[in-house]
């Protein structure tokens, strides 16, 4: 990275953590609020990976819909979708810097980060 | 039907029409703005249908997504779910009375109707 | 209402009920998930009035966003929007017939219900 | 930038500039396909606004619906809001490091991109 320290240009790394953010905003904003139930959830969570796949840079996104949590909170057969009944991570991939962040809860929040930056 | 016609509370069918159109103002507006190719339509398909299933009253949700109007329009791998894209059919069931209802593309907007009332 | 009991097409009454519900599936499933804290509540609630009116048949949309219930429940400065924090009505006119449709809290569920139906 | 070469936990700016992609991802998918008319432009952008810049680390959210655009592509009183018709631009900063962020239409694409990353 030789660029001039005064230059606000973005970095590579930069503009590939920025396309990662992209795709967890969208993933979660996409499919919050969707009817969910254990026996529903495993089409949910194919859909979102596949969907979310398609964006420029993705390499690759994992889904795991918490059923068990789901099982425990549902008390009408169904609920909606929230951060708190799933796990994420998106793997990106631009000019050849690798970043993995990825979703999970932490103190009562869908805490969204970046893993690591590799290139 | 014996109701009093002066009275303005809702019949059967009508709060059975009422939910088949919750059910269609769910999926359009949960799903649209969703990233899509002919690649992951499938997946789209299938979880918004058992999405949408998961919703009181709902016998059944079919979900077409048109697969060759999609890859006519794309240019950049994938787009943007819209109505322009699928066809959607919606059989709901409450008290004994059946409403079909479905959405097409008529004159270039993405119509929902009610098919059929069925006591 | 004076129609072939035989005939599956449905009344005035029952189409317009089906509009009403479009209105709330759509405005449900459109703004769940968004940010929203005591703050930003009356511009939230303002975009799902206007946004929604514009729909076919719809007469009116009042969405009141709960504000001090907001206020118990956020500990992070925001929450996602859902039907607790919410109540709405929606009013649709179809060639003569009027409906009204709302939205409030009932045993834990966000009930949307046709409160009248007049012709 | 004096971080061990091999480490691969990310900079302040990265994460930075994640959090400026999580706020586009966001605000894009949550509110595409919302019915929007000239008339109920202005409160849509509002609500954007407010609604996204309660996300941590979110400084500011400019919205500007492209109400001339809107009003040529219109046919049947509104459209579903798209990127087509807007242009936002978003301030992020955290621990010092300033990003800002902008997504407007480019051949075609609402092409979200990092403008600046400040220290």
């Amino acid at each position: 990275m030789t660029s001039d320290t005064n230059d606000s240009d973005p970095e590579t790394s930069e503009t590939a953590c920025f396309e990662a953010g992209v795709k967890f905003g969208a993933l979660y904003h996409q499919f919050a609020g969707t009817p969910v139930s254990p026996d529903s959830a495993a089409s949910l969570a194919r859909a979102m990976e596949e969907s979310i796949e398609n964006q420029p840079f993705c390499q690759s996104v994992t889904v795991d819909v918490l059923t068990e949590k789901l099982e425990e909170e549902i008390d009408h057969g169904y609920t909606e979708l929230t951060g708190r009944f799933m796990e994420v991570e998106v793997v990106v991939e631009q000019d050849g810097v690798e970043v993995v962040a990825s979703m999970a809860m932490e103190d009562g929040y869908p805490l969204m980060e970046v893993e690591s930056v590799r290139e």
